[in-house]
């Protein structure tokens, strides 16, 4: 069961440009390659390193190895379940529909 | 409307133990006095108007003053159009039938 600790945890991880917009990109709740180019934010990639550690570490993600290949994957139903309509309200917003 | 980075200062504003706990207690929509016991978080009244204020220039809440009383107000409405399901993401949750 999910505790103000939690989600004070999730928050903090989503308070942040690039983290937030890569967990509106995984939305879709499909795993997604580290290495595409839907993650070009204009930053080094040690530092996208950083931001999806920080999301794993907070319960938002799950790294998938196959082979020698790394996906991220948001823990979508984990999330819905724990949060209920936390990444809908983070994901679909007035905003959305100009700038995707 | 909304943007990115307004609610990513939203996200910064309740990605706090304290500051959560206070939008929660406003999700009611009402004012409430910021001198009740309802505020009484073991923690200064110093730090606590600090909280209010960071809120309060996040555009979560607004200050309503009468006579010599001040009272506080989330934004609720204006919140619900900018950040469709966020508020009642942050308020209602598996944990809050428990913890409330």
């Amino acid at each position: 069961m999910a505790s103000d600790h939690d989600l004070v945890d999730v928050l903090r991880a989503v308070a942040d440009p690039i983290r937030l917009r890569i967990v509106q990109t995984l939305a879709d709740g499909r795993p997604h390659g580290k290495c595409g180019t839907h993650w070009d934010f204009g930053v080094h990639k040690s530092t996208m390193t950083h931001h999806f550690r920080i999301l794993r570490e907070a319960g938002l993600t799950r790294t998938i190895v196959t082979g020698r290949s790394h996906s991220i994957q948001l823990c979508r139903e984990e999330l819905d379940a724990r949060f209920p309509g936390l990444i809908d309200a983070l994901t679909a917003g007035p905003d959305r529909e100009t700038h995707r």
